[in-house]
């Protein structure tokens, strides 16, 4: 336990009557990630997952648009579990609209296999899952492993995300906020409260041929980060600290906003 | 012309050679939208087109992972044009790997075919290209109609296309910020520089069948405002005024940091 502060934990029985919580992610209803966040939901609450049923990693906060999307109920899960044919945003949606009996009190999205620190945030479909929580009004989190090894130990995590869904279960959090919360491989040194760190990806794209002797390309990203802040999330997780990130859906750039009507308006 | 501070337009071929402007979409490379702005930024210098083979609409930022890309340049074009099988942010990442001889001194992407204020811009493939840009430090503009009509007049936004763009190529704009331009259909009344508005998408999912006789869901959108505010976008673009969102790829909820940092942090 790292919070020395909070209650004693509830009566399972009692909190599952009181605390409906959708969990979903990008790496699919089978992943480990989210059997293990599953795991942990389960002592909070009543758990169902609406999740992926295929990896659906760097689609962002694509919906269906030309396509409809479909689902079945996962019967072998020890949980209520749905999968989807369709992406992370759209099993938002479609929980919200078609699945759950209610709108849930948390929505939980990982714990993904990968940082979703820095600007790896806009391509995350994990994310993107929790701002279309937030955006609903659903209080909401996602949770990541700075690591992509589907083998990586998840069980030291577990307390941790316990204790800050917890949290956001008693407490809340604020209008149009979220929570982006990394995880360090490894020890964890503390929590800390951070901003996005300034970072992009450069691409290397990998020259290959296709079945029709087309020459195709290959994705290889080479991250580079512009923040040297102790505060930006990345450093802050590769310094051994899990990164607690608040988030909004807004990408309005306020602090140019007096400047830039001064530039543009046309009244 | 509406900015009457402007200097004269430069010499074509003067311009042609100084300055280099990727444009893209998420409509497609065929669409009526890009082939207007084409127009236009051809007036400002070296246009290069590299745009998606197929409608991405709702693709937001993401990315092709699982998948190669691959492209070819379209011969009938009027413009330098590559028509990619992939993303709009894939475009983009080919445009400056593969495509393009340097960095681009501009990224323009559109004119969508749809409004891309308020919380459309989390579900735009044509605002991503632009925060792509961004993040890669190219000044970049996303200009959208608000009106999903294929025939929408497109006419009357040319000059304005090319006061603001000329505007960003003479004075740049400031770190890790772009715009967000929407236009009212039909006259003008002016400009204003927004906020985005906030809002949300409530779906109701409508039931259909598949080939295989399986149920399937079509996604089908209810907008909700939640800003009353004059300086929202979207309510400033339905006033009849062309909302111009100067917009950061960073969604740190800034305001609350110290606040969250007093309650998560365990150093």
């Amino acid at each position: 336990m790292f919070y020395v502060s909070l209650p004693p934990k509830k009566d399972k029985n009692q909190m599952k009557r009181e605390k409906l919580i959708l969990i979903t992610n990008d790496d699919g209803f089978f992943s480990r990630g989210i059997a293990r966040l599953a795991e942990v939901m389960n002592r909070l609450g009543r758990v169902v997952i609406v999740a992926p049923q295929t990896e659906m990693s760097g689609q962002s906060h694509s919906i269906s648009v030309v396509r409809p999307i479909k689902f079945q109920q996962v019967t072998d899960s020890p949980f209520e579990c749905y999968a989807v044919d369709g992406t992370p945003v759209d099993c938002v949606k479609l929980a919200m609209n078609k699945i759950l009996p209610q709108k849930p009190d948390l929505l939980v999205a990982g714990i993904n296999h990968g940082c979703n620190a820095s600007i790896n945030t806009i391509y995350s479909g994990t994310m993107a899952a929790a701002f279309e929580g937030c955006a609903e009004s659903i209080p909401s989190i996602g949770f990541s492993m700075n690591s992509h090894s589907k083998d990586v130990c998840l069980d030291y995590v577990g307390d941790y995300i316990y204790e800050i869904a917890m949290d956001v279960l008693l407490n809340g959090l604020d209008a149009n906020t979220c929570l982006n919360v990394n995880f360090p491989v490894g020890e964890i040194k503390g929590v800390k409260v951070c901003h996005q760190a300034r970072a992009f990806w450069r691409e290397e794209l990998i020259e290959d041929k296709d079945n029709s002797g087309d020459t195709v390309y290959w994705l290889n990203g080479q991250y580079h980060i512009l923040d040297t802040s102790e505060r930006a999330d990345f450093n802050t997780l590769e310094d051994g600290y899990t990164s607690i990130t608040p988030m909004q859906v807004d990408f309005t750039a306020y602090g140019v906003l007096k400047k830039y009507a001064e530039r543009f308006d046309r009244l």
